[in-house]
């Protein structure tokens, strides 16, 4: 059924797609584009594009699928070009950190009389590290992939929304499961407010200690002796890039404030009983999160 | 030289202690012996240990080396029992985590004349979960292996230590080598005070971010599928054990408080800098820790 998909965006994310496509046993031609043409020409190398598209709308125009993998603003973006340059039997989806943003803004410009259709995704699998060269087919395995499910699977299937596009959208979460990954369906508010615990603010939180450490530590020839295990996991984040975490902030920032300001007064409140039985509690509450 | 090992403790560190030393070819004798029965059973059941000591003061008495492997309290206990009942000819050495408390009772209970000689250790190896049942003698690869110098080995030197003693030190110190470890010297208050940042941070923040999680959506049915790799890792040591953490909290309190303050604020700082571009020099010194 699918067999012109177009990647906006090869970094590692959509490299990796590519490759997950090709390892599930894809057959279709699988086209890219990035702004960066070294990331473009990487993901070629790799094998994770079969080609790299000479002009990414007309491209597009040619695609039955549109995946958009790049940072959250930069999607809006194709989102407002693309709205304008296709047709209704055509399907765009992204891989969008976060979703109610970009689920309004879909809900604005797509599934509507003439226009294409509009899927939201998001895998939870990723790196510290960006870039094609860092793709992976394998990140997926064993990830949900969610799609935000209001209005969007629901709309999908009303008249306005072509069968054809419809049709598109299932074949794609049937990709998705070929790659190893868990489908959820998720209402976008409810998925902001879920990775603003569970993505952003271990990684916000792994920024901050990373950055407290090299200030407080970074220049003591012990240190890189020192650490072990434990320094390394929780530093790994503080390698991500400001470029794709810029644009999850903006775009979730209230959800992420509120649960910032919850470990400051969790950690305050550890700070205050490090001598105390209440020191106990919170190590079992810990305990039981993991045993979950 | 050294023929005859206890290790008092067969835990995690103990019991993976003993797994080293067989793996690094040591022929002699290890016994061991556990408060908890079921601990030192397994550990004599995986081979950490030859032999279940019936009586652990009377096995110290028999013993070249005494290696203490328990949480701070225990080993500064046993210290005390030990200081007693053993003589100029023997080495006592620790695993514990925290070393000015242990340093500081050390040196007003051995290495004087006609006592045992005593040598702080800290190996920067160890796991969320604790238990024989979990030893690894291959944990210490690549580690750093503690000393705490001041006053120690140089007083090893010192007339009233038995040359026998500060030759058994030079010896184990020698065999932590042969597991692979980078043996480091450090005077006890800079120990505390860098693992204050480096390990003990890491650990009560994990705690501090595990426990808040499972209060504010361990019960939703989602979490568990949509949290990746950066959940997994920042929460593993959220299974730590507070038998054990509780007495690093004890004696390295000041430092540890003032560690986790710092973070607060820096946390406090990054949070209402979400939308302004102190966020990117956030993100660069951490970036910068990374790469170094």
């Amino acid at each position: 059924m699918i067999e012109r998909i177009l990647i906006l965006g090869t970094g590692l994310l959509g490299s990796s797609t590519g490759l997950a496509l090709r390892a599930a046993g894809f057959a279709g031609t699988v086209q890219g584009w990035d702004k960066n043409p070294n990331e473009s020409a990487e993901a070629l190398r790799l094998g994770a594009i079969d080609a790299i598209a000479a002009e990414p709308l007309s491209a597009a125009r040619n695609s039955q699928i549109i995946l958009l993998a790049s940072p959250v603003y930069a999607i809006l973006d194709w989102m407002e070009q693309l709205a304008a340059n296709l047709a209704p039997d055509q399907l765009v989806t992204d891989v969008g950190s976060t979703k109610a943003t970009i689920t309004e803004t879909g809900n604005r410009l797509f599934n509507q009389a003439g226009k294409a259709a509009f899927l939201p995704g998001h895998p939870m699998a990723g790196k510290e590290i960006g870039g094609a060269a860092a793709a992976d087919g394998n990140i997926f395995r064993d990830a949900a992939w969610i799609f935000t499910t209001e209005p969007w699977i629901s709309s999908l299937t009303r008249d306005e929304v072509s069968p054809t596009a419809a049709s598109l959208a299932m074949h794609w979460m049937q990709w998705v499961r070929d790659f190893g990954c868990r489908v959820m369906e998720l209402e976008a508010d409810r998925h902001d407010e879920l990775v603003a615990w569970v993505s952003h603010l271990p990684q916000f939180l792994s920024t901050a200690l990373t950055a407290l450490i090299e200030s407080e530590v970074g220049d003591a020839p012990e240190l890189t002796s020192v650490g072990g295990r434990a320094l390394r996991e929780m530093t790994r984040l503080g390698s991500s890039p400001y470029s794709m975490w810029r644009d999850v902030a903006l775009t979730n920032t209230d959800k992420i404030a509120a649960a910032i300001l919850a470990l400051e007064q969790r950690l305050a409140h550890l700070r205050e009983n490090l001598r105390t039985p209440e020191l106990r509690d919170e190590f079992e509450l810990a305990n039981r999160f993991r045993k979950s």
